[in-house]
């Protein structure tokens, strides 16, 4: 059992933080649960008990309605209440430290935070000072890890492709900014996909990301030479710091997903994104609105693998609550 | 049957979007399934269970806490979950259209969207692109429509007033620019009222008013001779582009309700405003305060009226959950 | 029976507006109440029905999440609706004045306004327009009162020190902009405790505050000398209109509470402070999260006043619902 700050002294989830560490099991047991949550979004009363009178603080210190919005909803589909908590609200524009904040809220007796920040391992610095019944769910922390996202999206897949174990996997755009492609990746290795390609321009690759197990490629066609899925990245203008890319135009022609790039890849294959998606930047309208975007099917999922995630962990603490 | 995107097959609402088009019954249906809501505000548990489970998203692009309240407080009476979605905070302000936020939201298995938007048509575009089971309620279009205060409008006009058939109601003040107006106007119309005046200078009087079956005054004293209803339009300056009133004690001295020019209406009419009111802009505080004043009774029925729409819209296409 | 508004014609509250003129049976009857609410925090379901079905308005002309948060949780585990309004998107904006927003929420059977202004008397002023069903509680107004934090500081002094009948208590820092000290020397005053000492540089004590029965000290050590409780206040540099304190150093050496200042006090004193802390400024790390420190029982104990204070309220004007 590896020594990890997320893991409970039975191995069990306590925090969802990143994938590094995580193994096949724990991964598989979200993705299983999250199958138990998909029916709840289809009833008429779109609620289960499961974290009634608990309190998850939505504590997002880097602005972000739809991804708060997500986890507001699974919240409020498993009876829990909801506090969102933003930036520019918060007494730490008064200059008290993100801990001082977060220890006045488990003062008040919350049970889970959901955090996103600008800075990558405040998820962990929080998790490694909260007492023991407190559950921390990373939303996105700097450039490091998005796990609640790549868990949707390894949903999304195992969805429509039933198992990891034959599938190419090419991810295309902002490698270098992407918290999401981290996780992605991640969580490709861990549930053994053969084959993980990352595609962009120089300047969007990491240093030694190759080092990740994947493979690399500046040609967004050859990524795509025969893969089972697609995953495009949302360019973040309001990341970069510099002159990243020539301009959007030439941005578009070489690396913007269209109908006829998108013939490289199997006939079968699916388009991911995890949105808001640029239309014309990243991704052509005719491919994003076409019959192998599974776009709007990984919004539906997120809410699945959220509420999952969240009854994973306060039942890890528990034992009682949970929905499997 | 007119063909009628906000109609269902049966004629039913689906959706409410504007009064044009609507017949007399769906209007009565709507104010009499009011009638059965306002106890509830009466109750020291203020909540009947119809909308459990469901999920309410006010989507408001263009601001006002005040009427987004009285949706979320309409929804929470039906036990409905809420979502409160601002413009500034959304991702359209990511370059991403006002589509693919409702799609995105729609995907999350929401079930209602209350819209708000600077651009008349938004909620119509909104509404011929969401799959069946999804309902839209305009809450005001750019100067196209606000049915809901309609709706309360005639749902307080008939408490004080029985019925429509005698009625003569003037409307005062900012026609041009007020979606309230048009659609107070269409309602008063379908209601059977046989006659409506419009009141203001001509340079807030809209071009051809007078063909959607209103007389037209200038003179407010002579608008108000006789009438059993006066409604004042609040002055919207945030929408007045350019000089089109004088001056603010101009525009009080010849358009503003006061006792002595209300001494021209009926002696039992009412006076009404939509709010928030310009106390000595459009309206004198002897008036707003007044023994004839409507104004407080009409934000009472709001949440009844927006209750019954929530409810009926929510029915039709459940058939479980109607209050009537 | 003082006539007081925050009383009704049974010497119950029907307002918490201030301390000044409540005596102590119904201060003690608060914090007693509150004893009952203390176990909720710790329950796996963190909620009562007590207000299910009514609607408390946080009302915040004044920002502070923290505060407002605090509200919202008590109101929620008291099962009640809540809308949060905020003053930067009222109507107020608009022009309309407080009392004309009050009114709005009012005639929509809202039933607690929680309200902070950053003008002294607000909270009065709407309380004494309010019909007689609805309760008003002050969450701060200017520099006059703050009467829930003053009264989870006493539950909070009772916890550890049992009663007042013997103890020493120093109030440091900024009393000439503070609400908060003003609150807890009246309640101090009115529960029996026999010596409540201010300190702090004279620029930032009130002329003729000893009239409200207190021992002045300009001198730090001198005011902590043998002391049971040691209230540190929040330096409101926001507050601050010109030059009130030399520098943050010099305030720090002469008015900041560090270890070697606070053995000056009784070696079992606890430390107080309302938050958010500036730590190096008012406070010193190491007494702040040291064990004298009962700061987060604060916060903690802030949530069971605040659900005492909202239930009592209701209680008294309904005979149902209350919890003791």
């Amino acid at each position: 059992m590896p020594v990890n700050l997320q893991l409970d002294e039975h191995g069990k989830l306590r925090h969802l933080l990143t994938l590094d560490g995580l193994d096949r099991s724990i991964l598989k047991s979200i993705l299983d649960t999250a199958e138990t949550f998909i029916d709840v979004g289809h009833r008429e009363i779109k609620k289960v008990p499961l974290l009634r009178g608990r309190t998850v603080v939505n504590l997002f210190f880097e602005a972000s309605t739809r991804t708060r919005t997500t986890f507001e909803l699974a919240a409020k589909r498993l009876s829990a209440d909801v506090i969102n908590l933003s930036p520019e609200k918060m007494s730490t524009s008064k200059g008290e430290t993100v801990l001082d904040t977060v220890r006045n809220l488990e003062a008040m007796h919350t049970d889970m935070f959901v955090v996103r920040h600008h800075l990558s391992g405040t998820a962990h610095l929080i998790a490694s000072h909260v007492p023991a019944h407190v559950r921390i769910i990373n939303a996105g922390d700097g450039r490091h890890a998005h796990p609640t996202q790549a868990l949707l999206d390894m949903f999304t897949i195992r969805q429509h492709k039933g198992n990891f174990q034959q599938l190419k996997v090419a991810i295309v755009g902002d490698i270098l900014h992407s918290r999401v492609a981290r996780s992605q990746i991640l969580a490709l290795n861990i549930l053994g996909c053969p084959e993980v390609r990352v595609a962009g321009p120089r300047t969007l690759l990491p240093t030694h990301i190759e080092r990740m197990g994947v493979r690399v490629f500046t040609d967004m066609v050859e990524a795509l030479n025969d893969v089972d899925v697609v995953i495009m990245l949302r360019l973040q203008y309001e990341r970069m710091q510099g002159q990243l890319i020539p301009s959007a135009q030439e941005y578009f022609s070489l690396y913007g997903l269209t109908p006829g790039k998108l013939t490289a890849a199997r006939s079968d294959a699916i388009v991911m994104h995890p949105g808001p998606i640029n239309r014309g930047l990243e991704i052509d309208s005719a491919v994003a609105d076409g019959k192998q975007s599974v776009i709007l099917a990984q919004v539906t999922n997120g809410i699945a693998v959220r509420m999952a995630i969240m009854a994973q962990l306060m039942g890890a603490s528990t034992a009682t609550g949970t929905a499997q």
